[in-house]
C-alpha cells in the first residue's frame, strides 16, 4: 500500500458474519492497528485519509459486505457506526432482510424493514452500498435514501455483462442521486476476466464517465491480495447452504482468479493513473478518479445528518 | 388445560429470538417441566400425545413463528429439531431470508436459501408452517416441500378478510398436499372480532371442510391465555423498527384483543366440539376436527425422512 500510495483502503469486515462475529473481526484489526501504528490507523472521516497522506500511512475505513451484522435489530445500525462501520451492502448475492441481491431469480425491492433502516443509515452517516444488490432493489434504495449511495465495487454492464455489473439505469439513477461507483478490478468483472487489457478497462471507465459525470466515479479494487481460498468459499457459500454455491467462479476454478497483469497488487494503482491519462483524462480528471472523488464522499457521508424531528408519533390515549 | 381435555399444546417459543435467544426459552420451558411435571411435558411425538391422554396431563410441542432462530445457518435445523422445535415459520409477516411475509407489499416467493432450508426441514421431520406469509411464498412452499406441509393458525379469507386469513387457492393447495389448516381463534382472524358468534365460527369451518376435505382440518387456537401486552408489542415490532407497528390492532387497541365469549380459554374447548356438531358434523368427524387430524399429522410428520443419496455433488478435478 505505501508502494502503490494508497492512503486510504475501504476492507470488508463481514460478509455473513454475526454482530458478535463483526465484532471479532474489528478487534482482529485493532489488533493490527496496535502492532503496525507507522502503517495503518482506523479512518473514520475524510480528514483521516488526509492525515494518511500527510504521514505516509494508510487509514482503514471498514465495511461490511452484508446487512448480517446488524442483524434484526435497528438498533444496531447505531452501534456499528460507533464502532467504526462507513459502507453498509443491503444484501449480499442473497435476499436479505432488507433488500434483495443479485443472484436471486426475483427482485421485490426494499422491504418494510430496509425502509426503516434506509432512514437510520442516513441518520448516522452509514453509507448504504448495493453492491450486490439486485436491480430494482438499488433503484429503490436511491430513491429512498436521503443521502447519496454507493456501488463501491462494480463495473458496467456495457462493458462486461456479469451479474454482479449494473445497468445504464442503475448508474445514472446513482449519479443523479449524487452516488459513488467504484470501479472493480476482481477479474470475474473485467471483460476478457484475468486478461482483461489496461486500454479496455480505461476506455470503460471514459464511456462510464460520459454517462455518469467524471465526479462520481472512482476506484473499488476489490483486490483480495494473497487471501487464501477459504475466504472466497466464505463469501459464497456463509451457512446457508449444505452444497457447494462456486458464485462467479466453478467447480473447476473455485478459488481467487489470477488478477491481471496490470494490476497484480496494491503497488499497481499508479499504472492505471497512466492509462487513465492515455484514454485522454487531464491530470485533475485522474487525480479525482484516483480517489479525489471518494474523498469528498466520504467528508459528506459519513457524519451525523442533521436533526430532524423523532419520528415516532407520539401515543395519545384515544 | 387439564379442564379443557387439552393432551397437546403447539407453543410459540419464538417470535424474533435470534437461537441463542431461543435456547433460553427452550430452558425456561425445562424448568416448567421440571417443575410441573403432574401437568406438563414435552412432546416430541405423536405417541407423546397418547402418553399424554392417557396419563392426564399435557404434551407441550416446540413451534417456532419465525425463522430467526435459525439464523443464517442452515445446519441449526437439525439442531433446533434435536431441541425439540418440531413447527418452524419461514416468515413472519416481514421478509425473511426464506420467504415472504403476509405484510410486505410484494412477494416474491421462496428464495435461493429459502429452498435449501425447505430440504433440509423435510429431511429432520421440521415442519414448515406458513400461518404468516404471504400467497405465492406460501403456495411455493406447498410445491418445493417433499412433506405436507401446515398453516397451524389461521382463517379462510372468504369468512373473513383479514390479511392474516388465506385465499381458497392457498387452502385448496394445502389440502392437496396432504397439509393440515388450524383454526384460528384470535378475534383479529374472527369475523366480526371479539364479538364472533359460536355458530358462525363453526358454520365457517364447514364451509372450508367442504372446500379442503374434513382430514386437512383442526384447531389453531392462537391463545395467548393471561400473556401481557408486552407480548403482542414484541410480536408485532421485533427490534425491526423505530416506530410503533400495532399490526392487526391500532394504537386506541394495541394490546391483545377481548377473546369471544364462548372460547374465552382453554376450559372452552368442548364447546366447540358442541358447536360443530350443531353445525351437521357426525360424531367421528367433530373428533377429528378436534385433535384426531392433527394426531394423524404429528405421527407423520416429525420423524426423519427415508434416507437419500447426498446432494453434494461429488468434487472432479477437471
Amino acid at each position: 500500500m505505501r508502494a502503490g500510495g494508497v492512503a486510504a483502503v475501504h476492507v470488508t469486515i463481514c460478509y455473513h458474519e454475526t454482530f458478535r462475529e463483526t465484532v471479532a473481526n474489528i478487534a482482529a484489526w485493532n489488533r493490527r492497528f496496535e502492532a503496525y501504528p507507522d502503517l495503518i490507523f482506523p479512518g473514520r472521516t475524510g480528514d483521516d485519509v488526509r492525515q494518511a497522506d500527510r504521514e505516509g500511512r494508510t487509514a482503514i475505513f471498514f465495511g461490511a459486505q452484508n446487512c448480517a451484522p446488524m442483524e434484526d435489530d435497528i438498533g444496531l445500525v447505531e452501534i456499528l457506526h460507533t464502532l467504526g462501520l462507513r459502507f453498509m451492502q443491503l444484501s449480499y448475492n442473497n435476499q436479505s432482510l432488507l433488500a434483495t441481491g443479485c443472484y436471486e431469480a426475483e427482485d421485490p425491492g426494499i422491504t418494510r424493514m430496509g425502509r426503516q433502516v434506509i432512514a437510520e443509515m442516513n441518520r448516522v452517516g452509514l453509507v448504504l452500498d448495493m453492491s450486490h444488490s439486485a436491480e430494482r432493489s438499488t433503484l429503490e434504495a436511491i430513491e429512498l435514501s436521503s443521502r447519496p449511495i454507493a456501488i463501491t465495487h462494480a463495473n458496467p454492464a456495457f462493458w462486461h455483462p456479469a451479474l454482479r455489473n449494473k445497468s445504464d439505469t442503475v448508474l445514472k439513477a446513482l449519479a443523479e442521486g449524487g452516488g459513488m461507483l467504484g470501479f472493480s478490478l476482481y477479474p470475474h468483472h473485467l471483460k476478457h476476466k484475468s486478461d482483461c487489457t489496461l486500454e479496455s478497462f480505461c476506455e470503460m471507465v471514459a464511456r462510464t464517465a460520459d454517462l455518469m459525470g467524471v465526479a462520481h466515479i472512482g476506484l473499488g479494487s476489490d483486490l483480495c491480495q494473497d487471501q487464501p481460498d477459504s475466504v472466497v468459499a466464505w463469501m459464497r457459500n456463509g451457512r446457508w447452504s449444505k452444497q457447494t454455491d462456486y458464485g462467479e467462479g466453478s467447480a473447476a476454478q473455485a478459488g481467487f482468479p489470477r488478477q491481471p497483469a496490470w494490476f497484480r497488487d496494491n503497488r499497481d494503482f499508479a499504472r492505471i493513473g497512466a492509462g487513465l491519462r492515455a484514454v485522454g483524462f487531464d491530470t485533475a480528471e485522474v487525480a479525482r478518479i484516483m480517489g479525489g472523488n471518494w474523498l469528498t464522499f466520504f467528508d459528506r457521508s459519513f457524519g451525523r445528518a442533521p436533526a430532524v424531528a423523532a419520528r415516532e408519533p407520539a401515543h395519545h390515549a384515544g
